[in-house]
């Protein structure tokens, strides 16, 4: 077997058995095949795809590539959630809290944000003094203690994601359902979960941009999930427009605190609702996901979610008193109102221009190592279906760099579309996908 | 421009323009582009190819990457003949010499043999003393004295080329026609050449097995040759079974010299004068093929081809005395005779399937730093359409490896295919292909 038979196989169409899999990793991470023979075969990948026996044993070998964290210890069915990402999705930041305060453990591995999506970490770690990089020992404690943890990866999660997604950042391999499922999978099955929520997005400012591209991951990753013994529900949801009012790290954990206390931004609260909803339903907490929102909603409207959180913050090290006092925090030295051109009612705000826009104000990074401002983002002022009149203010904008504020300005502007009648909504949450395939979503 | 956006471009089957691929291939010469981005870009150009225009300046680039050799101080126009490869293909070995005793030089710069194929370097490097690495200069006085020259690829001739190549070996990016095209010529342009004969191979023992992959291939190299200014002419040619009787180095020089004196082996006549006859044509010695190969004929009938070759092999500093008499070379250890098992007529023999064989007898290549043995190989004594009767010796092979004597005649044996009645003889030269596209061969 050497690894040039291998690619011709998966290049052919062929798909690999378990120990030709392993022999391609296993040299990956020890160095024996080197880095241009995996980028072939990674992109044969992309051509070829896998079987979803392949994908699961893929995921199998990446995940075994490093610790898988034990935390059978810790009472109750542990449950997390993943989001393929989006703009505006501060999700994380209410569900681990909410969960949590129903008495289903959370342990939360997340990432960072890159390109026009912004990242859990970068989130938590806009709040001063909270710490994501805790050793397992650490993990283990705080969701011991507190119900939730959220962390980053660790050196000792999925070794082999971690060399391999470097090298697919960098060869045009990203792209591709097996390859994306393995790597979302075979870290959050290291984190020691027994059971999953997932919200793959589809739209404009979502990874898989069709309908059908979401479906074929979400199928995947509920495949996988499920093939581990892990009972693994998906969600296919819109990314056409933000998701609330708030984008940029800082401006979210506001807006996540607010509706924490009992704000009711209304698809934030949706969405957050019905993905703990399942989550709680699979934490066995409740015997359906309409139940489980219940609980969700119980924990909000009586404080308990937002002690959880405070509980969490200042259990990693986080100020509470910025949470407590939001206007303790240091403002942008420049901020900008950007007004209708228009008068009529909004149907569309472009979320993956206003993802890039973030990014020139300094809320987000082009590359893994630019410096994230945490102050920076935007604040829309309406949202799709409002009514308003020209010169009303839309959306104003917060930045440390002035040479942005025009340009991310008029990118903004761009960014919203008008029509004289008022647009029809679009269902937020538009499958559910588990054992059963894809099925249309409605409580 | 960054090598993975280029890279994405491919693989999402957008053309490269010039500078782009400029910058893929001037950066992996210099270094800046790593091997790994490119052998990613090589497995998306296998999956989306190339237009003819990107493969025209993919070879420009490729040739550009090195030294052209500039022969128009020498009179005439200097025309070469290049094969895709097959068994007991030595057609090289009779044209040069042919093809120079007519008046027309040949600059020849040929590959060595790797798997089931052989090649022309091994050969004459099986004549004592003779050299095929010769600096440019040499190369330059060889073809101004005697009309015709053979050596293998300098350090000057296409280096992106050499380099790329290693990496497609490696990376199961080889079998890929816009790749090969521009491999192929990007070296045939290098050696100064005015016009080039193309003689692609399809069939069991052929690079390119189906008629359909070498037509698209024999279309790609003439496109790029007449783009380039040279006059090129292409045929598709049958490799179901070997050229002649001879597989292997020292036994393919004896027949080669054998024709050169006169003797009529029907397929290597028929192709060697082919090729020769249109190699005269646009060499401007003759108005059409048909009068190419009387041209040629004439030259074996007075014996000027045959003086010719010993011209060259002395200027090349060849021992001619092995070439006037055989019985000097040395003999193999051993050799075995493979008797039919059948009576009947042979109706095929696979020509890969001799090839291997070849190779387990030290005729060939598995790896490019393996040693071959020039004495070792396989005559055959039957060829298709020859009537046998079992018990009848159809082939003998000679090697120094004992061991490799009974699994080389099993091997052998199993390749003969027999049937009760004549089978009907199938064209050698099958298509011509030039600028109006391909036809059906006739003259």
């Amino acid at each position: 077997m050497t690894a040039n038979e291998l690619i011709r196989k998966k290049r052919d169409g062929t798909s690999l058995s378990s120990g030709e899999l392993q022999f391609m990793i296993d040299g990956f991470v020890n160095g024996s095949i080197p880095d241009y023979q995996m980028s072939s075969f990674l992109m044969a990948t992309y051509f070829r795809g896998m079987s979803p026996e392949e994908t699961r044993e893929f995921t199998r070998l990446m995940l075994h590539s490093g610790s898988v964290i034990d935390l059978s210890k810790i009472p109750g069915v542990k449950v997390d959630k993943h989001s393929t990402g989006g703009v505006g999705d501060k999700i994380s930041l209410l569900l681990a809290p909410i969960v949590a305060a129903c008495g289903v453990p959370v342990p939360m591995i997340s990432g960072r944000g890159l390109g026009h999506t912004g990242g859990t970490l970068d989130k938590l770690e806009s709040i001063p003094g909270f710490s994501t990089s805790v050793s397992i020992g650490e993990y283990k404690k705080v969701i011991a203690e507190v119900g939730a943890v959220m962390i980053g990866q660790t050196e000792e999660i999925a070794p082999a994601d971690k060399k391999m997604y470097a090298l697919r950042d960098v060869t045009a391999t990203v792209e591709s359902i097996p390859l994306i499922a393995g790597s979302i999978m075979s870290k959050k099955l290291a984190e020691g979960i027994d059971a999953l929520v997932l919200d793959v997005k589809t739209g404009r400012g979502a990874f898989m941009p069709t309908y059908e591209m979401a479906a074929e991951l979400a199928t995947a990753l509920v495949g996988i999930g499920n093939g581990f013994g892990k009972k693994t529900i998906g969600f296919i949801t819109a990314m056409d427009h933000p998701l609330g009012y708030m984008i940029g790290n800082w401006l979210e954990v506001v807006e996540s605190v607010e509706c924490l206390r009992g704000k009711d931004v209304r698809d934030i609260m949706e969405l957050t609702y019905t993905l703990g909803g399942a989550m709680i339903m699979l934490g066995k907490k409740a015997q359906s996901i309409e139940e489980g929102i219940e609980r969700c909603k119980e924990v909000v409207k009586n404080g308990k979610a937002y002690e959880k959180f405070l509980q969490l913050v200042k259990r990693q090290g986080g100020d509470v008193s910025f949470i407590e006092h939001f206007e303790k925090y240091p403002r942008s030295k420049y901020s900008g109102e950007i007004k209708s051109a228009e008068t009529g009612f909004i149907t569309g705000i472009d979320s993956l221009e206003l993802g890039l826009a973030g990014i020139g104000l300094g809320a987000g990074r082009t590359k893994v190592d630019d410096v994230i401002d945490p102050k920076a983002g935007i604040r829309l002022t309406k949202k799709v279906g409002d009514a308003v009149a020209a010169g009303e203010t839309v959306a104003i904008i917060y930045t440390d760099n002035k040479s942005a504020v025009n340009p991310a300005s008029e990118r903004i502007m761009n960014s919203f579309a008008f029509s004289s009648s008022k647009p029809i909504p679009k269902p937020l949450i538009i499958s559910r996908v588990d054992e059963n395939g894809v099925t249309p979503f409605t409580l």
